[in-house]
């Protein structure tokens, strides 16, 4: 069976005003969409990871509430704002950490917020367009990913992945596979390899998922494979994502990433870190600074068998990210354009230039 | 519950004359003891990974061989030498690629083609001695290693190992355990971080088990997080097993110890091979001549859930070995004693010293 990736990844039915998300828990084996409108739904499948990545999440809250706030009865503004508010906070109750989640559902109250005098029916329809423009917005920034990161490879090109990064972590093209999609667009070819990444195997599951959705020839690999295939030749370049950038371009990302990095420097092969510059923390002067959340044990021990692969009692270590040294990174790309070393000037310069 | 390695991982009951093995397949969960002493028993044992590990495998072929020798009902020489054979050949269909099988069956028929006047009496006892002799030289191969590994360590070192190359894989004490195990008895305190190991992780199934039975503080992790654990400081020294030496120093062992290597010469961590010997070949110029056994994809895609955790018809590369550059290994310990760089001096020198 061949798969497809026949939508964007969160978006608003106009039509029929619901929320229409790919059921990520179901993938690779079932590709499922899913159409929502109710609170508990859209909580529950934010909740349960039927949509993830903090781009795709965020925008996944704002049309949630936007289509819940549509079915509200009342016409009566005090009482209208109430609902909304109750709805906000139940929305924002899913995923506590999530600062894309927040960010998005603020913008939306922003609205609320901004047009006391409003009738209901307009407040609905400016939800609408702050919903929308919100989606846009994200797969604008990662089409200019996408550009910037594409000037960066050559037709033909083997490019080496971590975790996912792609465009199932946002609404369109993804993040650090924004370059393959918008490449392949154009006729362009890339051999991809994506690493498993362990321990929840976002790279196997979604990676390879999404690029043979997308055409692109594609090779999965254990994570401990990325020292043979880099040394066989076959990886002109490495592209992932990332969580946080300190202001000395370190890089907090998806556990194993560092590895990458210092195996590509080793191998002589260009390292791109793919960053909207919302994940640029000019406040965090290095990676040092950036804490690393533990994960419970049991996504190392229990995944495999019904009982445990580890003997029973053994101490785990189960971070959920690392940070890779700005010395082994070959170049930032943002939406505003590509930073180089020295990364304290370049990025300093790139987020200035971005809200002026 | 705490686990228990109490007994050698393969030897001869004398009393029972029954081969006794620990049952590799049910661990970490369950510690069985096999006692095996017909034909079929100790064939399906070695098919079906019962034991496994080169050395492990060679001796339970030797003590196999003989205690299913000694029951043979005849006293007549001819049709002695004739079951004889067909037990050495049907025990040689076991596992086709494995050397030390054929090294352990053809040492054992020597002991009957040198003795051609012998009862079969006689021949029991001689063939007897002969499987004992094999097994305690694998033992004391194990405990040379495990000295000259050990003066290679501090107390109190947290040391990075890959795969299983511990007791489980020999006798006793193991390859690239060996110093480990030793250091405990003389009441030394190691903390050891086990890769898991993928595909078929021995790492977190094996030498996890392996290594809390001894008493060792444990922890283990996903082959990704090695760059992690090393960053933090954790690891004094890199210590891996290995399949073949090639003259230069290149050395072929279990996929991701090349992409461990360069992590450890990254964090200037010492990393060493410990390698018996029999696995130095000389007529092997340098790595790229060892050829590399490629594995069923279903051992990357398949492990975790019932359906594949890949998408359909994805490639997949699961290369078995990788090849670890001699200029990334600090030193290569042999029970001979220990090479370091230019390797092609060194272990040229230990080998003729160990034939001498």
């Amino acid at each position: 069976m061949k798969p497809s990736l026949t939508t964007e990844t969160v978006r608003l039915d106009e039509q029929t005003k619901e929320l229409v998300l790919i059921d990520q828990t179901k993938l690779p084996g079932e590709y499922t969409l899913l159409r929502l409108s109710k609170a508990e739904d859209i909580w529950e499948a934010i909740v349960h990871l039927r949509v993830r990545g903090a781009p795709a999440i965020g925008v996944a809250a704002a049309i949630g509430l936007y289509v819940v706030t549509d079915r509200f009865q009342t016409q009566d503004r005090g009482e209208f704002d109430q609902q909304f508010r109750a709805a906000k906070e139940y929305f924002a109750s899913s995923r506590p950490t999530a600062v894309n989640l927040f960010w998005a559902l603020d913008r939306m109250a922003q609205v609320v917020q901004r047009n006391p005098q409003a009738t209901t029916d307009r407040l609905k329809t400016l939800l609408r367009d702050e919903a929308i423009a919100i989606q846009r917005e994200d797969v604008d920034v990662c089409r200019r990913l996408g550009e910037y990161g594409l000037s960066l490879l050559q037709d033909g090109d083997g490019i080496l992945t971590h975790c996912n990064a792609g465009q199932l972590a946002t609404v369109k093209y993804g993040t650090a596979l924004a370059p393959i999609h918008l490449g392949v667009q154009r006729g362009m070819h890339f051999h991809v390899y994506t690493d498993e990444t362990r321990p929840l195997l976002q790279g196997i599951r979604l990676s390879a998922f999404e690029m043979q959705a997308a055409g692109v020839k594609t090779t999965v690999l254990c994570d401990n494979m990325a020292s043979s295939v880099m040394q066989r030749g076959w990886v002109q370049a490495v592209l992932v994502g990332c969580d946080r950038v300190a202001a000395n371009g370190d890089t907090a990302n998806k556990i194993g990433t560092s590895g990458v990095a210092i195996l590509a420097n080793y191998y002589h092969i260009p390292f791109y870190v793919v960053a909207p510059t919302s994940t640029i923390d000019l406040t965090c002067p290095s990676g040092t600074a950036i804490p690393i959340e533990q994960r419970p044990p049991e996504e190392v021990t229990h995944m495999w068998y019904e009982a445990s692969m580890a003997p029973a009692g053994v101490d785990v270590y189960n971070p959920a990210f690392d940070v890779t040294d700005h010395s082994l990174i070959t170049a930032i790309v943002t939406e505003y354009g590509i930073a180089y070393p020295p990364y304290d000037k370049s990025l300093a310069a790139l987020c200035s230039s971005s809200t002026e």
